[in-house]
């Protein structure tokens, strides 16, 4: 089985490259960029200790399957291509994320490119769509705050008033390897910071995902009321997101992690904890630990969401997405234990 | 004018003889430490550059004002002779913060060493009590989270739902100069992570003084429902709170600023702004740097209140409090402009 | 085959228990502590995703190969009760390092416990001692500083003039998992600073065997003179040690790399590189990555050389003894591609 | 007196901005900048609280004194103009340290643009050059690097062999607010690196000093053989520079220390102190903290050296040279305590 990977050159693409090289059940056969054609993996990841691929402009080869890392617009281009020759994708990008291209156009500012396959693309969440997984050919891999806030909603998304506020604190690669002030060490460093107030592009994901849990377990469409917002911590990975919520039936916090426990029974990578997690408890590895919490106080539903955003965040679940298209055990090559401290 | 701190042996202590030693008007002329006495300044802050000055078991010389900062009961037992023999104090610990000495006992689990006292303590911040603060000879000073909370929410407790979540996220000198896991290099770096989630002695704080302010606004005594979750972020100084509540009446983002600056109109180290600041844009100041925004989508009220931990969160809004009561200008000694970067 | 940890509570032990757990060929099955018998792994690493040992003050079942993650003089009385039982033997800590008793005695201020064993126990650096370590049922495990000073200098032992100076920067987990104000965060950010400037434990350790790679290239015993410098920087993994020394044959910066390369033909876990390396490039595996350099100004060799100091500096390497040892592949569940960023 | 700062948009010219705006003797009138030209000073640097001055392309009214924190070689064209309106130059760029303009053009890869003005520029050290600096209207403000070493090596460069290892650890914000890999927070963090092992650019002003030292004490010109390798460590602020040399004399620590500190007798801002210093000691602050040792087993000298890299190192030290200049005291302005933690 051979994969490859279009723009390598990111976060996602190296981390994407990392696992897939050790991955037993494929080859990574073929890397794309566009600055760093001609260029080897080596040249710019001396830390890969796999075959050291050159860098093309585009595919050289045929690959059963490909990852798009490339940014949003850009990423669908490619996905159209790749679908055309019969190879599978899975898409890094925001693209196929949003099923109404109209909110896609409200928050990326462009027309979709490809509004004709929002229906068939399936939003790769596999611990909520693992049956859809197996059966797709396009996969829209999920942003790395909608991971951990949806993981940490869904369990209780009917039995909670819909009126939520996430408030999500990231790592910095987060932001990518593209050079900014906001991603400068010194400006960075030893500060915290709220960004994207006004309103950040993973909302209406993490809201289409929500209400669609609802919806599934009472049945009728609610519009969903959300507050997010992300914040910059100094530190390179790691994302932990407070979900607030008001509970609509009173709930025992033992009950409440039964609730959580007996959702993600099948999901290998999501742990219920009832300690406050650490991100650190995520580092480098696949795994999502949610801490689901009553204030008696107010009454109020706290659920802490920590994951590492390069892995399950993003490149990680990809490959848990590939490992399911392609009917390997879905922990294939992405069973790292956290790493700690 | 002659000025001593009682155990300056934490993170507070050292903070009061940095600024105290280079104040124009005071002479830092005694300093007590428990364990450490016999030792000097020197031996355990080799950084500070003032005299030299023993640490003692014992004030052994008078002075006219004192900062403790001993832990809660002990510090009371501390004030309590302090006054008794004449000297204004400052208290850094939380004993005269609560003015009901049953929630004193909930949240500290000791009774009130000194219940006599609360009504005559004035609460720390100058800029809500500055009046009283000038009258008074005994001061509780304020804890670092509440200060930025209930600067963030002062100007709009009456115009507010009475139904409040703060999310704080905090460097980790907050924790203090005492050894635990929580504060070990390896176990923090790289991580963020939500603590006492149950409830933080800082939460009946916040809750006294935004119910006080709201009060003083609608002239009526009115329950306040606050959900306050602090967070441990991966930095030695700064506090970020993020406020969230619902506006009761209309207010346009322009409006509300207008609001606060008014509101903050004499408060020299009050600075209102229009973008999310870093906690950064504090680092090493006495400054509070508070965004109010509206969300519109969801018709909320953000405030984001940035400070330093050790400054505004403790030691220099002690000294702003000194120099209150001894008849000082009000910035006299902590008017050093942030660090950045 | 079953391996057990004894005191698995440090950062050492917990690195191993992370790197056993995934190891295809053997089972962890005990794990020892002394303050935490009782508790279970999962209590004091909730990062574990393995099987959720009982942490027990012994051994309750027979194990085939242990880890002794002990402090030195517990370790070697640990040993030699392991070895009475017939269990190979993989000591973590100092004990076994120091060829001679006298040495040790005056590094350690304790007279050796078990000088009987120290001709047996093999240094276990498999870059230099791979077929002594397949025969031995007694590894001393090399100290984080030295695994880096020793592949650094090995293969130039013998031209250059033997007077060196190591000035090695250390990530904070190196100090271990025990608390103190050199590894309190607020303490060790934003900081930098050299240490045991005095003399360092592993000192010796390093002239030790750059003396016998000396010795064994020329023929003959030689003293040498090493000044060796540890810092403490911020960060939890890596260590950077840079190597200073005179060239006495004269070397083209190609021919120094060739010999590096000539040296590490066999070395899967030595990566020779012509550009300064980042401690990261090593983050989480069990590389060593190594750049020899000649200055041509001062004639001067610097070798730079890099590592995890918990990975190749102590567990992973731990785990490649243990391979050598049993007869697996050498890079068995140690193959972990570093991560970055 | 009117001050003004060429290009304040960088590091340097930052901290210059905030040390200047609360100098009590001095005013800053003026700022300019390139490409911000046309903003304020609080759209860029939204921490400084004093006089929200206009970013011009060049000064728009007279000055008594100009800092100018240009790039090399446009430093030197904007120093000409100032000193041939009168205006006394302290010029924060390496223009005019070096005094041989062969060595500038070798290492700058530039013809000097005003070779005539060398002779004339004093090298503001003024633990060195105090009298001279008093009669300057050129000072060549030295670089952050060199002032940690030449500080370290000049009370010894006549009683150390001329053979010396400058081995420096520096912060981040050395190398500048241009945005670049080497400065990309994820990059960045945990993780440590030597650069520049070619030859960094400071090497000659370090090699020119510390020889200057020694033929002034020894009454003749004799080469000088210096190794600097410099690095990269994961914090803001701060450089720790180990200097390693052979004396020639035999000595011991306490007469070292003695004579150190009766070089810097009449130093305010430098410290000699017996215990390793941390980087942290000198946070935020002018000061130098000098730790000489003397290693017994190899009879090597090892001095640290501690200073923040934006003050004495950058703009700290340039006040320090106004102040002399202009006949103010010379710690007015620049008296901060050093912060910690």
């Amino acid at each position: 089985m051979k994969v490859g990977i279009v723009n390598v050159t990111g976060y996602a693409g190296l981390e994407l490259a990392r696992l897939l090289q050790a991955h037993p059940e494929v080859e990574l056969t073929q890397v794309t960029g566009r600055s760093a054609a001609g260029q080897r993996l080596s040249d710019i990841f001396p830390n890969l200790t796999g075959p050291d691929l050159p860098i093309t402009a585009e595919f050289e080869e045929a690959v059963d399957v490909a990852f798009s890392a490339l940014p949003h617009a850009a990423s669908a281009a490619a996905v159209i291509k790749l679908l055309e020759s019969g190879v599978k994708a899975i898409d890094i990008s925001a693209d196929f994320r949003l099923k109404d291209p109209a909110v896609y156009e409200q928050w990326y500012q462009v027309a979709h490119p490809a509004p004709e396959l929002l229906h068939e693309a399936v939003y790769g969440l596999p611990e909520i769509y693992r049956d859809q997984i197996k059966q797709a050919r396009l996969i829209a891999n999920p942003g790395c705050y909608p991971t951990s806030a949806i993981l940490a909603l869904a369990p209780v998304a009917d039995i909670i008033e819909p009126d939520i506020i996430v408030d999500s604190k990231s790592g910095v690669s987060g932001a990518g390897r593209t050079l900014s002030f906001t991603t400068h060490y010194s400006e960075v460093n030893e500060s915290c910071q709220a960004y994207s107030i006004g309103g950040h592009r993973h909302l209406p994901e993490i809201v289409q995902e929500v209400a669609s849990a609802r919806e599934r377990a009472l049945g009728r469409d609610e519009a969903v009321s959300m507050l997010f917002v992300p914040h910059l911590v100094p530190m390179t990975r790691g994302i932990l997101s407070d979900c607030y919520a008001r509970l609509a039936v009173p709930l025992s916090a033992a009950q409440l992690r039964d609730r959580y426990r007996e959702f993600y029974r099948d999901a290998p990578f999501v742990r219920i904890v009832d300690r406050p997690p650490q991100t650190k408890h995520t580092w480098g590895s696949n795994y999502c630990v949610i801490c689901p919490c009553v204030d008696e106080r107010t009454n109020r539903l706290i659920v802490l969401s920590c994951l590492d955003n390069l892995v399950k965040g993003a490149a990680g679940q990809a490959v848990q997405n590939m490992n399911l298209m392609m009917g390997f055990a879905e922990t294939t090559g992405i069973e790292a234990t956290p790493f700690y401290p």
